[in-house]
Parts: C-alpha cells; structure tokens; sequence
C-alpha cells in the first residue's frame, strides 16, 4: 500500500487514487464532513457527505477511493502537512473499527504514567512517534558512522554467568538449574572481540536493576558499545567518539526537521569538545559557585549541569570530556594513568548537563589485569573465559558506550528518559504498572 | 592504525611503512625467519634476522616498521593473500606478549565443546571469523532491503511480564518484587507497532529455555523480525518474505566471497520458491518416501529435509515456503484461513532442510482476537496492554521472523547452530561449561 503523500501526490490532481490509514480527525461543517487521514508518510484531508461518515470514529482504519483535488485557495493556510491538495472521497471501506479514545489523542495531555499505561495508544500521537524516528537516527548513524571507520558489528548476549564489572543491581536468572544474570553490558564480550576483529561495535541490550525512579534511570536500556584495538593514545578513543557524535547531529540535523520541528527541538551545533580533568571541572565549579565539591570523588548531576553551562559559556559547546576520574570509581579493567595511578584514563561525555558517554582505556596487558581484578576483590575464576583474551596477546584497546535513550532525551529536551524509550521498564512497570497487573505479588515476599 | 593491507599496499613497494598485528605463524630458514603477521585485512609476511624474532611467539602482538619489497618470483605460489609483496623488517615492537598455545590455531582440530571453551581464542581462527562477517552481512542486508522498502527499525524489550505466547520454556526474572521473563519474541511489540509505524522490524534477543541440546536450537539467539500493515494478502508477507531473502543472498555473494571461499561454502542460487500447504508437503513426502506422515500435525526435522530435496529436485530451488499449518500448532494470533478455519494463514521458510522464517498474518479484529486468546486458555488480563493496539483499530497485518544463526548455518553448511554464533548459550553453557564453573550448584537445588 502506497503512502498517502508521496512523490506522485502533486500530480495526481484530477486522478482517483486509493489510499489508506487512521482517521485522525473528523470535523463535520453542515453537510460536508472533512477527515484527516493519517499514515506514516502523514496527514490528507479527505472531504465526504455526512451520509458517508456518519459510523467513522477517530483511529478507525480506513481506506479510501477518491479524487485528488486542489485546495481552495482560502484553506491552504490551515497547518496540515498535505498543504495544498485534499482528496474527495468516493468510497470508504472500513479496515477496522476502533472503541472510543479514552482521551484526546490529538491533543495529548496525560500525565507520563497514563502516557505509558497507554503506550499502544499514544505511541500514534505524531509527537510522540517522531521520538522514535529520531532513535531510529541515531542508531542508524551510530553503526553507519562506525562502518565507515571499519569497525565491525557484533550481537552481544545478554545472558551471563557472573557479574561482569563486580558490581549490584544485576538481575537474577533462573537458567535451568544454574544461576545466571542479565547483562550489565556486553563490556566483556567487546574487549574479547578486540581480539578478533580489532575494531567492533554493537546496538546491545543493558540491565540495570536500579532501585530507585529517576529521571535518567530505566531497567533495560539500549547501550551503543564500540571498542578499539591498536590505540597510540587513549586520547584516539575521544577522538572517535567526537567523531560519532558530530556526525549524529548532523544526520539528524539532515534528516529529521520534520520531527525537530514537531518537537520543537533546539538546533545540534558541534563545536570543538572540550576536555577538561574531574579535578579541574571541580575547580571551575568552585569558583563559579563557590559550591567547594574538590575532594569529591565524582561529579553530582548537579555539578554536571554546571559545568556544561562552563561548556556553552566558554566554548559554545553543548558538550564536554571529563577525564580523569579516581581509580577506585571505575571498573576494575580501567587503565590507571601512568603519571598518576590514582587517576585513570577515562572520560565521560556529557551533553546538555547529563551524561551521554562513557568510556576509556582498559588494561590489555594480562598480569597487570590479573592484578588489579584480585586488588578489586573479585575472584579471577570467574573471569577466566575474558582472561583468555589477555592471555593470548590483546593490542593496548579502550572504547566507550553511549546511552541510546538519553541521547535522544537530550537532542529532545525531553524531561525524562522513560519518555525516549517506547516501552520503559523500571521498578514500577513492564508496559503496565505492576502493582495493578500482578497485585497479589506486591507484598507477598 | 591502518590495515596491513590496503589500497596503498603495491605502491608501497621500495617504501618504509609500519604495520601492526599478531604474529599468526613463525617460520625459521636458518638465519632468516618469515614472520606472517595477521590483522583485519589479512595476512602479510614479513622477513627478518633470527635476532630480531628470537623471542617472538605466536599471538604476540607487534608493531612493525619495515620496507615493502616484491617477494622473490618462485616465492608467489604460496597460498598468501599478500600475493606478491612482503616486508623486510627494520624495527618490531613487541606490544603485548602471548602465553603458549593450547593447541594449533591455524589449523584447527579441536572438539566442539574446546572450540567454544575457547572462544576468545579459537575466533581468531581466519574461518571462525568469516562466520561473523557472514552473520554481520545477514543482519546488514535483512536491516538495508527493509528500510528501502519503508519499515521503521524499533528496539525491543527482551523484559516481559507474561508468558508472550503462552508457551513453556521461559526463563523466569527475579525482577525487584514482581516476577518478570525473557522474551520469548519481540511479536507482541511488533504488532502494536504496525498501529504507529505501519512497518516495523527489530534485530532481536530472544529467549528460549530449550530443555535438550540439539544441534538446531541455542537458548538466546538473533530474531530478525518484520511486520507489516495494511497488507491486501497474506501473500504479501511472503511475497516480502522473498525479497529479503533473495537481497540476503545475493548480498553474501556480492560482498563476501573471500569468506565463502575460506569456508567452501556452496553458491547461494535464488530461483523463484515454490509454495506449498502443510497437507500437500506430507502427500509429496509420502509418494516419495511412502513414510505416510499425512495425519501428523508438523512437519519433523526429516520431512523439512524430504520436501527440500522434492523442491531443489523439482523446482531447483534450495527454498521453499510450506504454508497453513495446523491452527492447533501455531499460536493464538494467527489468522484461521476463512475457507479452512482448521488451518492458519501461516508459513515457514525451509531452507537446506532447516526452517529458518516463519510467519503469517495476525487477527487484527479485536473481538475475534478476545475471543480466540479465550479459546487458547489463556487469561486476557495478561494481554491488557498488547490488547489496546486492537481495540483502537489495526489494518489487516502480519509478518515474520528469521533465525539469525540458523540463516548462517545454513549458508555455510554448518553442523551445529552454535558454530553460528559468537558466544552460544545452552543448558550447559554460558561461555563455559556451567558445570565447571557452577560445580556447587550442579546437583545443589
């Protein structure tokens, strides 16, 4: 089935054309009735007698026979996206009926836990679809970009047998009669592939058994993982991800006005990203704010917001590196700085005043991994299967994830993350909220 | 750091370049060693004097600085990819050192159980690896022929409430207080998306706790699945389903004849697939085998081959499309066929044997949907959510899903699925043997 607009609907004025969709809207002026149309190439209004529409409802499925017309002059200022054509229905054929909307769809005004109770629903509201066009962007140019630079692309899986960076939050797996965990992220499995194929990325599922609601928290989450052997410099890893970035703006500056603009999103400018040590956007914090967070081991969401304000002020960059952050707040396969080990070759990417990337240099040389795996306390056994990489000869590598769901919160503006995921979970809701789908469960253990 | 081999590689002959890789295999000739150094693009030999390599072993990792020569004319006729050139090594930087060997990686004849133990190890194997730039085209091609056919990408949640399907071998989620599964299929997300996108695909997980070890099943693998609105025919979704395929093909041929070389894997032909109902396989079946399997309900692995044969036989085919299923064995969405309400517009794709798509259109009415979804004993209040996309009108639909290791085993004539894919999973492994790794727990619970 055709799109309702398409590159033949300028020249079909005149011809009868069929076409299809969800009845978006229906207003009925007297005698004539105007339906708009809509599909995922957008909206057509179609004229009809009451006799014709008298059973529609918004969101019955229809599809229509009738003849492409142009608007009279005095309607083409109305803001329908089919401008200067409407169509003038000749037959309808019900497709599907639809029960009465329980709000307007239209014109969505729902507090974010009705929004998502009613995802199949709103997920039809044109605003709302446009989100995951952008998503679909940025993954699309995440892997094109990443293609271009040779990088190979990898299904990680999601089940494992331990827990990979050591640390809580992990979900719990019934796995026949062993134990076994959702992916924290496919960290692991990437380093391996470094091995293999030197340079690999993949559009990954992540688990975080997070055990409070935030704003940019959710349980399942889509992590967009490169990594990269034969560095010369950690600093190779920035400037991929610099790459990356840039080029995901302007994909999306190019391909999606249309939703930029329903959405009214700020413009993506890519300036030169500036880098900046923990250590020194903590002095900059300081002496901006006279808030003294110097000897605190990582930055707040707070600090975050302040010192990407520093960012925009001084650079006109709605993005910063952090580098440097302390040892003892990063994995245990993170490379410590060989000037100052208590700090490490890391960064984060923050954008907007939230952090979108993180990444950095890990430890490739097999007795130094060795050591510092049993200096976190966690038991190598359960790393022999990752040790195998090292072990065998892996090039100095690094490389970094991006959150898939608060790159798009940031390009939108949108206020919570769950809003840039089409189907959130955290520890309220899978789909529906569960106290109200399994209530027996709530207090039951 | 660039390939060892490259567009620049005949013209640097005379020049000093520098390479880096592993050191794949070391030969001694008294004072000279022939060094092949192997990376991403191939395999480069290099020359060099017994001091320089005397410590050297393979899977070091090297830097190497040298001049590229034209190898010596009764030199050529070895099976390098390099060809003609080689490098005479000046400098060789040692980057990361490699312990001993477990057995030979080059040639490679080892168990399947060690192949897997071994995984970060045993994929550096040059025909482990082409496995995984056929697996990286597959989902390429599947991803590249829909988007030009205008479906919409989504990621999908592999976290769910309910049982999806409303099958068994489900892995069970302790998911904070509530009870959560892995998903099965992406099906239900995929249909509610046809309500907003019309045209959707996901590269997914799924899920399945297969309670036996075959050499057709893994317990998370790739679901390559497509749906589609607004279909006229059920046809229409093998009518898409062919298209595909056909792209997947004749992209591998395109793209990776080097790996299928490697691998002696057969040329993929795509002839026009024939179709043929469940009842009509079963008479061919029993004409040819005078197996009578007309009264079963499925067809078994067996007959999956038999018909292949009929259909590579009859209509030089290597695929064909066996439709209507018996309503009873396939699940609770599927649309009877109005003239046969027993059977289901439904198909699978056989391909050398092996079913690796099936599909068919959905009850998109949703009363009939209710009805049906009562009818299979299962409890509508578990599908609540799934159920609004229904209840607010969905245009006749339906779709399918690949087996993203499967297609890959068979391309290749693999033995086993778990060959197909990076780091398989089954009842006795996750990476390693759980029964190694979780010994305690072995007969623990």
């Amino acid at each position: 089935m055709n799109r309702i607009l398409n590159s033949e609907t300028l020249n079909n004025i005149g011809k009868t054309v069929r076409i299809s969709g969800w009845l978006n809207i229906k207003r009925s002026h007297g005698k004539i009735v105007f339906l708009d149309l809509r599909d995922r190439s957008g909206i057509l209004q179609v004229v009809c007698g009451q006799d014709m529409a008298k059973d529609l409802k918004e969101e019955d499925v229809l599809d229509i026979s009738g003849e492409m017309k142009k608007r009279p002059e005095r309607m083409v200022n109305l803001d329908l996206e089919t401008g200067t054509v409407e169509m003038e229905a000749k037959e309808i054929k019900v497709l599907a009926k639809a029960q009465t909307l329980p709000f307007d769809l239209k014109d969505l005004k729902v507090s974010l836990p009705v929004l998502l109770d009613y995802r199949p629903l709103t997920l039809r509201n044109q605003k709302i679809s446009a989100i995951f066009k952008i998503q679909e962007q940025v993954v699309e140019s995440f892997r094109r970009t990443l293609k271009d630079l040779d990088f190979t692309e990898f299904q990680a899986p999601a089940i494992v047998a331990s827990a990979t960076e050591g640390g809580a939050e992990l979900f719990p797996i019934k796995y026949y009669k062993y134990n076994a965990f959702l992916a924290q992220s496919p960290q692991l499995y990437k380093q391996i592939l470094v091995g293999v194929f030197e340079r690999v990325f993949s559009v990954a599922r992540a688990y975080r058994a997070e055990p409070s609601v935030t704003t940019r928290h959710i349980s399942e989450y889509i992590s967009l993982d490169a990594e990269m052997g034969f560095i010369d410099s950690w600093e190779d890893l920035m400037d991929t991800c610099e790459i990356l970035v840039k080029r995901i703006f302007s994909d999306i500056q190019k391909n999606c006005q249309k939703e930029l603009k329903l959405l009214g999103a700020a413009d993506l400018k890519t300036e030169k990203i500036p880098r900046l040590k923990m250590r020194e956007a903590q002095e900059i914090i300081f002496k901006r704010t006279k808030r003294d967070v110097r000897k605190e081991a990582d930055l707040s969401p707070e600090d975050e917001k302040e010192i990407c304000l520093w960012a925009k002020e001084n650079h006109s960059s709605e993005l910063v590196f952090i580098t440097h952050y302390p040892t003892k707040k990063r994995p245990f396969y993170t490379y410590p700085d060989p000037k100052d080990p208590e700090y490490t070759l890391s960064f984060d990417l923050l954008f907007r005043g939230l952090e979108i990337v993180t990444g950095g240099q890990r430890i490739n040389e097999y007795e130094k991994l060795l050591k510092n795996i049993k200096k976190f306390k966690i038991d190598p056994k359960d790393f022999q299967f990752y040790l195998q990489a090292f072990k065998y000869g892996l090039p100095p590598e690094g490389g970094f994830c991006m959150g898939g769901e608060r790159m798009v919160k940031q390009i939108l503006g949108l206020e919570n993350v769950k809003e840039a995921s089409l189907f959130p979970r955290d520890m309220e809701r899978i789909d529906q909220r569960l106290s109200v789908a399994q209530p027996k469960k709530k207090n039951g253990r």
